[in-house]
């Protein structure tokens, strides 16, 4: 079952920049529509002047202290498509390795979302480019500007989608030929959420 | 430079089986031949009934009690092809990124060596096949049998390419017009090691 308390982590993984945002659902009460809430979001950087493992156990480091100072009920991370090349899929999966370890340390649920998921969920189009993305999570989250750069706002995105997602993926199930209908459902959505 | 009391540890990167192997050098005094020795080896096993979070919490833990148990002061960690596909890339990616962050953390320098570049090492054979290398890291190593499964092997493999490659590397320095040169040094002193 999908807690309405959740606190949900969004992480884009990447060694250079690694996304990440926090979102709560804020003001739900029965038959009330719900509010969503940007709790934390930013970039975690690492310098291409060290060497990689230093980069990497700073990554580790920083998303250890996001978990331990936010204590999260979820994690979303980017699932990384096929079509990128092998030495992205290598770094985006060095990052991603190291949020998966402590969420699983932690105990935390972990879920994958493709982009085009996260993209359908937020802006009702799976091919919705970057400018898109970050001007419907402004609007999603209520901020005041745009979430720069691109990569915290994939992280909100990804948190927002699980959002959506969880209660459909909890009513239909995860696998099976229900999915095109939750994707219906979610797209449907988020459309609603986008006109409010 | 490097040091010869060194202690190896080659990390053969996997979520499911990730081989390790540690070799020290022994009996190395001036004008002596060296002997290497396998401190310990063997592979990591996390079960694909486990989900992947869990899956890599528990490799990482596993590679920060070896880290702890023995010290190493060098990690050679294979280097990962760019003709493998995405899944691999991101699987091998999320196994080598906790390797690399708890080195990283341990203040213990990595190192990465090709298939290729440990084959060459070991077997005098860039293209040897997995038993081949088996057979000269159980001869290199004086073990009474190949050492099983292949992941193991390639672990100690790494190690002790790292034990040939490390003071070449260090003589003509890591990139630049020598490689070929030193390529050709290590394949030679693998040939000689493996005729005693």
């Amino acid at each position: 079952m999908f807690d309405p308390d959740a606190l949900v982590l969004g992480v884009d993984p990447g060694v250079s920049r690694c996304g990440y945002g926090l979102v709560r659902r804020v003001g739900s009460k029965a038959g009330q529509a719900a509010r969503m809430d940007a709790v934390a979001y930013g970039v975690l950087r690492t310098s291409p002047q060290e060497e990689l493992p230093i980069r990497l156990a700073t990554l580790s480091a920083e998303l250890q202290c996001l978990i331990d100072d936010y204590r999260p009920t979820a994690l979303a991370v980017e699932r990384v498509l096929f079509q990128v090349n092998t030495r992205t899929a290598m770094s985006v999966g060095q990052a991603s390795g190291l949020a998966l370890a402590l969420a699983g340390r932690a105990g935390i649920p972990v879920v994958h979302y493709s982009p085009n998921e996260v993209k359908l969920a937020v802006a009702g189009d799976g091919a919705a480019d970057k400018g898109e993305v970050q001007r419907m999570v402004a609007r999603l989250l209520a901020l005041a500007e745009p979430p720069e750069p691109p990569d915290a706002a994939d992280a909100l995105a990804l948190a927002l989608c699980h959002w959506w997602r969880a209660p459909v993926r909890a009513a239909v199930g995860e696998a099976g030929t229900s999915t095109r209908l939750a994707d219906a459902i979610v797209a449907a959505v988020a459309r609603e959420e986008a006109r409010r």
